[in-house]
Parts: structure tokens; sequence; C-alpha cells
């Protein structure tokens, strides 16, 4: 199976990237230094461990994230980068953070459970003490039924899940027949997607508003508070925001996330009939003495005349969510990309271009900081109106999929940077990194450079236990990370933009895209 | 390697059951209606929902296992069973709950953490804030460092651990391999291992006495409570006892043990010299209005004239740990154990011998529930004095290996039953069942039948999470059971003790132990 797989990676290969014939150099004497600070000297792990345990959650808009991106332009310059700085990428909202979080059971009998608040819920004005009720709502006419019942309850409004048990491991590598599979070109959507897509959307906003609906109901009838389950076994639980962030969004009710089983089993002995009370108290908070949302910026100045003006890019959010210290999300990619940064550093090499390092604030809330920096400095991709900058703009390179080393790299379908990508892959093929693919890969910053042509990436990377354990839950702490594959993704990181600084011409591009007017 | 393993049993079975020619019977019929009834119209996980979601969790002693033998004695009564009853086994000692649990660091940032008061530790008096302090403690010496520093300090005292990834399955079963080897011989201890044993156990006490002195200086300087951890992932943690329950013991500080990702933040901040600050509070009462234990007993009368005086006996224990509803630990036994009486009673079976199920109290604290009702009815090990009944006693089945279905049977060395056992098996092979191994398994209830010579018997069950997830932690609930697998052990169970009261003899005993007086 694994000499199947490499063969048709080989026969990709040969089949794609004819175009470009000539051989990109890579030099090994730099990748050797690179390696070997990276190896043998590497800081990843302490920076990660002030990241997370040091410095806890980083929710966009709260002091946790004011606290870190002022450590880490602290860090940036004490490293010797230059023009370390906070950079306004226009207008968040409301910052929120929690001080207490607390729910247990106390009839029938007494039992501690583990809950977060939401992001952007109001706290319960200290201890609450009340009766567990299920609300059950398919169609709006369901609501009826609860009219009078709700005044004080504590409302269970998500369904109960599977909690499965766990014979196949939490955590996973990629195989060489998933590297195979990653490699494979991408196939065109088939007919009727868009129609499927359109009505998927139609069912989504038509939940969506029906929730709205229980909400405005919960609320009308004075419910105490809400508790929900979006998943996660054996302690672990999923978080997310529970009201809008805007300024003017009306607040919500107290509402805590909690793990399947704590939740079934809330769920079940109501649907017995049994009587369950409960007692929660959560403290949050808002801060609103400052909206405004922040990039962490730093840079290795170019050193080439006619090209110390161009950019290469790298980066990845320092946001968080704020039931742990995000550690694999994305503290982890903030580490490499620093550490990258530092290696370079310290190993006093001299770009040609400049090397900037930009740390994404509120990409959890739909890449607001990327896309923010990209609409001020580079291009709007609502009208394509493009600056200066943009032409000056070789590429950005981006980390957000976890702990797990570097395998490859996406081309976001740009066929002619695909042989660079395989050179300068070849000498980490032995760590494991060989894997170049034409697929998209979606969900993180990259995009917001993509958006409008310009050559925007993100690693393919191990999986480990994003999925299972760490992305947005309350286990994605310190603990989670695996250091010799953030050392690794440190080396390969610095190695690719060494070399995209000294590169005769800046990385190809697609063609532009067409202006996408915001919906 | 299946067919391999295979044969090794097939060869073990012919050099080792040659003494007992003759064939035991077994009753199709009746096995047959057993199934039906058990896989049919099975009421485990309701009797399981019972016993977890809806009476909690059952220390000793505690309110919770008062409640849940009241409610299997009721249960039992209404399905038909004779004399259910509570038998006071002896003296506990004082019980225990807690009314809230709550911990969090609130400096450097906020986070609420995982955790649980350890059983017998007194409540904190409110919520109490303070300065965590890593107390390390190799020899007595070490102890002179933290003199006059710990007052109202939140104290660590256990090494941090390492948080694995987990590349393997949380849960698994027996392969045939695995059977295999259960189903081996035992072999005699090496020469020169009581010699380790004994040093082991020294190390042991002087280990627990060191302890012992750390705990009495925490407690003369002043220190708020501790904090400690022996281990579980991903917001999995174990419980234990922080305290004696005997009524004289005395008051120890309060305690609160967690997993280990969150303990160990709170080390590497101390050894890296952050300041942390925490805050937390529990609630714990202790009840001393009635100091007994007790078992919950019930029967279904024999009906031969000359046998019904004659017992077979089936139980598990009853208690479980405080952190969650005791499901895998041991609810499933009970369940099974109660399913299996029911299983009978519902198919009208007379049996000839008198069947009785008993589930035991302070299994956790040293199987003093089945040991008391060992020693007050058939005899007592230190002295082998022997009762009437002990003559009259044919067999005691357990089950308390978590939520696996039964692969098969220990004998615990009774050469003479295993062909019994094989013959009895032979039915449930088709279900998973069929190694029947001379070799001894420990640590539960069934030893206190062995100790006075008389048949007790533990299933071999597949572990599933057992020892990752369930055994003693916090996630020990309803939704971690295997419905499947405790029917199908409701069933085994249900045929074994059938064919055990239908037999014409009493089960074969081994040789009578030599007493074992107290240490």
């Amino acid at each position: 199976m694994k000499k199947t797989s490499l063969l048709l990676v080989a026969l990709f290969l040969q089949v794609g990237y004819t175009a470009q014939a000539q051989q990109e150099p890579v030099n090994l004497d730099i990748v050797n230094k690179i390696k070997k600070e990276g190896l043998e000297n590497s800081k990843v792990m302490e920076t990660a461990f002030y990241l997370t345990d040091v410095n806890g959650s980083r929710l966009s808009g709260s002091t946790g994230l004011a606290r870190a991106n002022n450590w880490t332009k602290k860090q940036l310059t004490e490293w010797g980068l230059k023009n370390a700085r906070l950079e306004e990428w226009g207008e968040f909202g409301k910052g929120w953070e929690f001080e207490k979080s607390y729910v247990a059971i106390t009839a029938p009998y007494y039992q501690h459970l583990i809950a977060t608040p939401k992001a952007w819920t109001p706290g319960t004005n200290g201890l609450q003490k009340g009766e567990a009720m299920l609300v059950t709502v398919e169609k709006e006419e369901d609501l009826a039924k609860y009219k009078g019942q709700l005044k004080g309850k504590i409302v269970l409004v998500s369904n109960p899940r599977e909690a499965t048990t766990t014979f196949e491991a939490d955590a996973k590598r990629y195989a060489e027949e998933d590297l195979a599979k990653i490699a494979e070109p991408p196939v065109a959507a088939p007919a009727g997607q868009n129609n499927n897509a359109n009505s998927r959307r139609e069912q989504y906003l038509a939940m969506m508003q029906l929730r709205t609906k229980v909400s405005d109901m919960l609320k009308a009838e004075g419910a105490a508070a809400v508790l929900s389950s979006r998943g996660g076994l054996h302690g672990t639980h999923y978080t997310s925001n529970g009201a809008p962030y805007a300024v003017d969004a009306p607040v919500a009710l107290p509402e805590l996330e909690m793990g399947t089983e704590d939740y079934n089993r809330l769920v079940r002995l109501l649907k017995a009939g049994q009587k369950v009370e409960l007692e929660l108290e959560t403290k949050t908070k808002f801060l609103d003495s400052d909206l405004k949302g922040y990039n962490v910026l730093a840079e290795i100045p170019g050193t080439d005349r006619k090209l110390k003006d161009e950019v290469v890019l790298i980066g990845g959010h320092i946001d968080s969510w704020h039931a742990s210290t995000g550690a694999t999300d994305n503290a982890a990619g903030v580490a490499v990309m620093m550490e990258a940064m530092r290696i370079l550093q310290a190993t006093g090499i001299k770009p040609k271009r400049t090397i900037r390092i930009a740390l994404w604030g509120a990409e959890e809330q739909g890449l607001h900081g990327s896309r923010g920096y990209v609409k001020k400095n580079l291009g709007d991709p609502a009208t394509m109106k493009l600056t200066k900058a943009h032409e000056k703009f070789s590429a950005y390179y981006n980390l957000d999929n976890g702990t797990g080393k570097i395998r490859g790299i996406y081309t976001q379908g740009n066929e002619q940077v695909a042989p660079t990508f395989e050179a300068w892959l070849a000498p980490f093929h032995e760590m494991g990194a060989k894997t170049v693919t034409l697929k998209n890969t979606g969900g993180t910053d990259h995009l917001s450079f993509d958006a409008v042509g310009l050559p925007g990436f993100q690693f393919i990377q191990d999986e480990i236990d994003y999925d299972t354990r760490t992305h947005h839950t309350n286990q994605d702490s310190y603990d989670r990370l695996q250091a010799d594959d953030l050392k690794q993704a440190s080396v390969i990181v610095a190695s690719f933009i060494y070399h995209t600084a000294m590169r005769d011409k800046k990385l190809p591009r697609k063609p532009l895209p067409a202006p996408k007017p915001a919906l």
C-alpha cells in the first residue's frame, strides 16, 4: 500500500508540474544552520508555556488577549526583531471574560459538573438555585407549551448526543496512504452541489431563526439560565460564544456549555420524570473601554536594495477560545512562527526581502484580524481595488492546524508554485514533510490573502488529537503540545521563509479573483 | 495466531481436567429461556440508570449508599424475591459526603479547574483564596525549608505526571491471544519474590510515614488546603480518600484531587517562579448517627426438601467512590446480578438450592461488607473456625470488573471445578464466553469466600475503558455502560447460578486454607 501511494505521488508530480522546468535553488548550508538552531536551541516550548500556562486564555477582546499581544511584542523585540508593534485592524466589539464558573446537581444527590460559560453571556449575579427543565422545540408551535412554566428554571435546550466509547485512539498521524490521498489533484464539485449548499444554508438560517425565538421566549418568560452541549467526552467539552459581541447586541441569558455525559444525565433524568435541582454561578465581565481589534507585527528587515520593500509574511492567530489556554488552537502556531523568526534572527541571516510576522486577532470570530490587515494594507476583496503593497507582496504562510508536525503544504490550486515547494521540502523529507497538494484547505487566515489573489498557504499538519480533544475544547492546554513536532515545524517554516525572501522573483500568483461584494 | 492460541487452550484442558471424567449436565431448554428473557426483556440498563443517574454516587457511609441500599431492597422485593433486607456486617466508621466542589486559578488569569474533594476531608468553610505553593519532600530533612512559609497557602504535594497523548484507544476487548494467555496455567512465583514484596512493603510504609509527617506539618503550619493528583487525562481524574473514616481519626486538611493537565500547569507555573493565586470552596459533611455498615440481601428460596438449606450466592459491591456515579465500579456488577435474579424469577424456575444475592457495602475500603458477612455467617479466616452454614454453602459468584461482557471465569486454582465451568460456558461460546483459567484474580469480594476455603469466583470481563477512563474516576457514569455487554453477562450469570442450584452436589472445594491471623 505504501509503495503504491508513493508511486501515485510521483506520477502526479510529473503530470502537474511540467510548466516550470528550471530547478528551484535550495541553500543546504542555511538549511543546516536552521536545523541546528531550531532543533538544538529551541525555545518553542518556552514560548508556548508563556502563551498558555502563564498568559492563560486569549479570547478576542479580553484582557488575556491584550496581555498576550503585549508579551509577544516584547518577546519579539527582545529577540532583535524590528518595529514590533500592535496594529489596529478595525473595530471588533465588546470584550468579554469570565471570573467564575460553577455548576452542580443538588438533587437527587450532589454532583459537581464540568461546564464553562459561553462567551459573551452575562453572569448569574451570585449563586442561583433552580429546577432543571428540558425544552424541546422542533417547530415554532412547540414554544406555546412552555408558556408560563419557565420562570426561574435552568433550561436544557440541546439534544442529547451519543456518548461513544473510544475503541479508536484519540490521536493519530497521517499514514503514507493518507498523504497520498491529500496529494491527489482536487476534483471539481459535482453538479447540483450549489443547490445542495443553498438548501443547507436555508435549513441553517431557519434553524437559527427558531433558536432566536427560543432564546427570546426563555428571556421573556424569566428562565434563570441555559445549559447546552455540543459534545466532548470524559470531561472534555466544546465551547463557543453564546451571544454576539457587537456593541449593541442585546444581553442573552447566562448559558454554560458542558460535555456529553453530564448533559445526557440531566436529559435522561428529566425524560424519566425525575425532579432535578441545580445550583450554578458564573461571573462574567463585558469590556468596552477599547472596541478595536489588534494584530501583533514585527520584522526582520530586508537587506537587498531592490527587494527590501517586498514582503514575506508568516503568521497565525493569537486569539483563542476561553475554556482552556488555547494551546493547539493556536498557541502552537504562534509559538512556531515566533520560533521561525527567532531562528532566522539567531543564525544572523540577512534576507533580501523583508520578513514580517503577524499574530492575528479575532480569527475565531471570522478571520477578522487578517481580513482587516489585508483590506487596510493590500486590497479589498469586495472591490478588488489593490494597493501598491499588493504588488510588493511575495507570500503568506499560516500555521493553525494544531500541534502536529508539518507533513507538507496546500498550494490552494497554485500550480506554478508546486515545484518550488517540492524543492524546498526536499531537505525535510527525512523529517516527514514531503507532500505538496494542489488542494485547498480552509478555515483560517491564509484565506484572507487568497481572497485578493495573493499567495497564501497553510501547511499540512498531523492531526494528533485536534479533532477529538483540543480544538475549541476545555482541554486545549500545554500538555497536549508535542514538543518534537513544534520543533520540526519551526525549522521548516524558517527555511521556507528564508528561501521565499532570497528567491530571485516573488512567488508566482494565481489569476486575480473577481470582486466578491460582501453579502 | 488465533489458531495457535486455541490449540494451546485445548491442550491445557486435556492436561488439566482429567481428574473429573463425568459429563456435567447442561439444561439447554432453561438456558434458552434465560437467554430469551435476558436479551429480549432486559431491565439491566433501567436498573443501572436508577443506581447511577437517579441515585448518584454511593460512597460507604453516605446517604447516597443508604438510599441505593433501600432502593435495591425495594426493587428486589417488587420482582418477587423473598426476604429482601439490609443486614449489618459490622462497624464501618464515619460516613462522609460532599455538597460543594469548586476550585479555580485567579492569577495569572482566571481558569476553572476540574477537581473533587478527597473523601473524608473537611470543607473549606466558605470560599478561600490563597497563593499556591509547591512542597517537595523526598526525605524528612526537606520539611525544615517550608517552616514558617505555609500559613494560608494552598499546597501542591504530588509530583507532576506525564500527560501522555493517546495514540492507543482508551477502550479494548480481549483478542483470542489475550484469552489464551489468561487460560495458561498459573506459574509459581519466582524465588526471591517474597523478599521483593517485603522490600516493597517497607518502601511503602516509609513513604506513608513521610506523607503523614508532611500532612502533620501542613496542618501545624496552617496551610489552607492541599491539591494533589493521581492522574487521569482530558478532564478525567482519579479519586480516593484523603483521611481515615475511623470515628476517632483526626481531621485532615481540605484536599482536592485533580487531573494531570490542570495539576501539571500549576506545578510548571510554580517551578518557573510565577505567582499563582487560587480560590476554592468545598463543603463536606461527616455523618456519625449510624456507624454500622450494611449489605443488601434477598433470595429465591430453594424448593428441594434436602437441598433448600444449601446456598448459591451471587453478588457485587454496591458502594462506589464519590466523584461520579460509580457506573462501571460497580453499578454494572450490581445491575447484572440483580438482573440475573430477575431473569430466574421471571422464567419461573424453581431452584433446588436457595439462590441468594448480596450487594456488598464498603468494598472500596477493604472488602468490608463481604468479609463481615463471611465472618458472621460462614467462618473466620483468622481462626478457621467454621459455621454450619459453611458446610451448606455451594459457591459464590462475583462481578466487579466493569461493564465488559463475560469472556470466561477464574477458578482461583480450583482444578476440580474447571470441567463444570467448561460445560456451563458451552452454550455461551457464541456470545464470546469460553475461557476457564486456573489463575487467580484478586481485588474484590470473591476473595472473602476463598479466604475460608469456599468456592468464590470472579468472571473474566472485557476491559473496555475501565483502566483508562472509569475505574475510580470522575467519569464513571451511565454513558460508559455497554448495554449489550451487561445483557450478555446477565444471562451467563443466570445460567451459572441456575446450574449451581440444580447440581447434584455442591461445587467441589479446594483444601481448606490455614488460619491467617490478622496482622
